[in-house]
């Protein structure tokens, strides 16, 4: 008889998504003629870049052509990609990256969903709360989470992220083995300074834990002395893990580009307590399981670096962060303190209160869709999350619109 | 202590394949002036036919146009691309699939990889041997297999696929839970008749097992009498999911799209033996750990379902089965017994004794490479496979080369 992973079953459906969408939709129908716009979702909206859909339709001519047509490529991305990677995204930063510490794909979500296979399922696992819910999902279905009571699994240590620590949780003061971090934060816009992320490193070094570190937010980092990457961090190398994405930079979400970056400095532990390369097991994985992008894509990936590539992704960075800085403003002389949308494109706006009865408000009074926080975890509760990746003209309306009805 | 996932220590290290390349490369070496000629890889040569390619480029302008643009797609595929595959794989031959039973993915690797986490880690895999190794790896990896002794892991039950039974294995009599069958079968080139998936289906009906049905190679079928899809068979839609992809058939080995069949009505079971849907657990994996497909890429696919892209791919799938009778006529020839390259784009040749002293022969005879049987299991002693994927003037010359020096 096949049986299943019944560790499937302790997934929590997101009623809350499906509430949001019932609610959007009741609405609607009651008001047929109102234009609802939708502040609630981490999409971008504006097209790929000129210099990026040039290389990449040239590329498919090359897969058209017997002289230049590509088969499978290697599991772990072209070099070309991986270089220009390494040279403008690390090289800069002195962070020590090589390029075959990099490791191209689809997807940081896929990426970041796949990684934990390579741990016992056994080890015990820190998310932060409010949480981007693919982290604590994965960990779920792997059967690391346990029992699920009041809104929380009784296996996993939760890293509240409130206004009392400013949404930057410090480290425990028990051992964990796997901690998920993300900066700028998915959902509170939250950015970590070096000293916050050297706490953690340190903290990672002496109880021989590992950090996954989500840096898929890191080019909406306009302050300077903000790191992008974890592996500005001394000895980070030896214990980190950082994935990036071409999705929020240069438009990709529905292209499907993005790279992880493992040291091959890092090491994990047999039970015996044996130290074994953490590259070698995800490039096994990666060898096993997965088979490289397609070659047009990377190719279009890597058109994000040439001059004009880096430039019109800029243009495009700054796009949403203008986006974001009216948000912020309108929300600052609404009286609401918020936090994010400075260094990244997501406004954690603290409602007080239920976040359902402010959900409920502006989008009855104004028409306007946002995400309310209980969403990514309990401590999302009194708050809400809105996304700045919008076209300009509906952040304006939408936020003119909020005014007025508030 | 982050402690590793210890069942990557028990997977084995291919030396088959890196010897093959030393060997290749040392002769290389001592014979700079030889061009080799490799049938010995699994790849296409042959470039994206040109329907794919023009609505390729057009569906890449689109991203870069803000009115259609499109950002995050379905993790199932979009619906265009999920009713041309129900309408032209599955509408004739009266299968009963539905759209929605349809999962786009990046690659047949990456789903039958990944499925297999969808089940208890203690479930009977039965793999055929010899096999594609990822079959078996991903179940290594998630600890199903056992102690590794000679050739062979402990718990996997290994279906001997030998010149005794055409190369086609029969149901154990013992119980299975978890079958993993390919065909035409990579490497031996074998296809299954009717008769003999059905004795499958009604041994997975009867033990309530799933067979999970490899048919990236259906396309290589001419022979009326052969299944395309394990579905043709009544009662398979209970207990079977079928992988497919446009790799072998399209050109999209470095273009990277496939599909996975995953019927509403397949049941899996909890340990106390109550069923659950199969459809709405793969739909939870995808959805919590994939993105989709680049939408560009769903389109190219949907274009090799046009008129013209239809004719196109009859074309390029001609093409190599006459590679393939190329080789077979030769090999029988020759003497040697053979399987596959009628309905396959392989050719299993038997070459009797080790397959290494074959594949030296030819290698330093001929310049011509192929894959010793040992690498795809122990049954594949004896056997060298020949593939059909390449250039027909180079597919010549390598028979000519191998005829000359035998």
């Amino acid at each position: 008889m096949i049986t299943m992973n019944e560790h499937y079953l302790e997934l929590q459906a997101s009623y809350l998504f499906s509430e949001v969408a019932r609610k959007v939709a009741a609405f609607q129908e009651q008001n047929p003629d109102t234009s609802i716009i939708k502040l609630g979702i981490g999409d971008v909206t504006r097209p790929l870049p000129p210099s990026i859909v040039e290389r990449f339709k040239e590329a498919v001519g090359e897969m058209g052509d017997a002289a230049t047509f590509r088969g499978y490529g290697p599991e772990q991305g072209y070099p070309f990609l991986r270089e220009a990677i390494a040279k403008y995204d690390f090289g800069a930063r002195n962070t020590g990256i090589s390029p075959d510490e990099i490791f191209i794909s689809d997807g940081t979500k896929c990426d970041i969903a796949n990684f934990q296979e390579l741990f016992s399922t056994d080890v015990q696992v820190a998310i932060g709360d409010p949480v981007y819910p693919v982290y604590l999902d994965t960990n779920v279905m792997a059967g690391r989470a346990g029992a699920y009571r009041d809104g929380r699994y009784g296996k996993v240590r939760y890293l509240a992220s409130t206004a009392e620590n400013n949404y930057i949780p410090a480290p425990p003061n028990e051992p964990v083995d796997l901690v998920y971090l993300c900066f700028p934060n998915n959902p509170t816009g939250a950015t970590a300074t070096h000293e916050q992320l050297r706490a953690w490193v340190e903290y990672a070094r002496r109880e021989r834990a590992l950090i996954l570190f989500d840096a898929a937010y890191e080019a909406f980092i306009r302050d300077p002395a903000i790191p992008h990457s974890i592996f500005e961090i001394d000895g980070a190398e030896e214990v980190a893990v950082e994935f990036r994405s071409f999705s929020k930079t240069a438009g990709f979400t529905g292209t499907r580009c993005a790279y992880t970056i493992v040291p091959k400095a890092v090491r994990v532990y047999s039970r015996a307590g044996e130290p074994h390369e953490l590259h070698a097991l995800w490039n096994r994985r990666q060898s096993t399981k997965f088979n490289g992008v397609a070659y047009p894509i990377q190719r279009a990936a890597e058109a994000r670096y040439s001059e004009q590539g880096r430039r019109e992704v800029e243009e495009l960075i700054a796009y949403y962060l203008e986006n974001a800085d009216i948000v912020r403003s309108e929300i600052d002389r609404m009286g609401y303190a918020c936090t994010g949308g400075d260094n990244s494109p997501y406004i954690w706006v603290r409602t007080g209160g239920s976040a359902w009865e402010f959900f409920d408000q502006i989008l009855t009074r104004a028409g306007v869709v946002v995400t309310p926080g209980l969403g990514f975890g309990p401590s999302g509760e009194g708050h809400v999350r809105i996304s700045a990746f919008n076209d300009r003209e509906k952040v304006i309306e939408a936020m003119e619109r909020i005014r007025s009805a508030l």
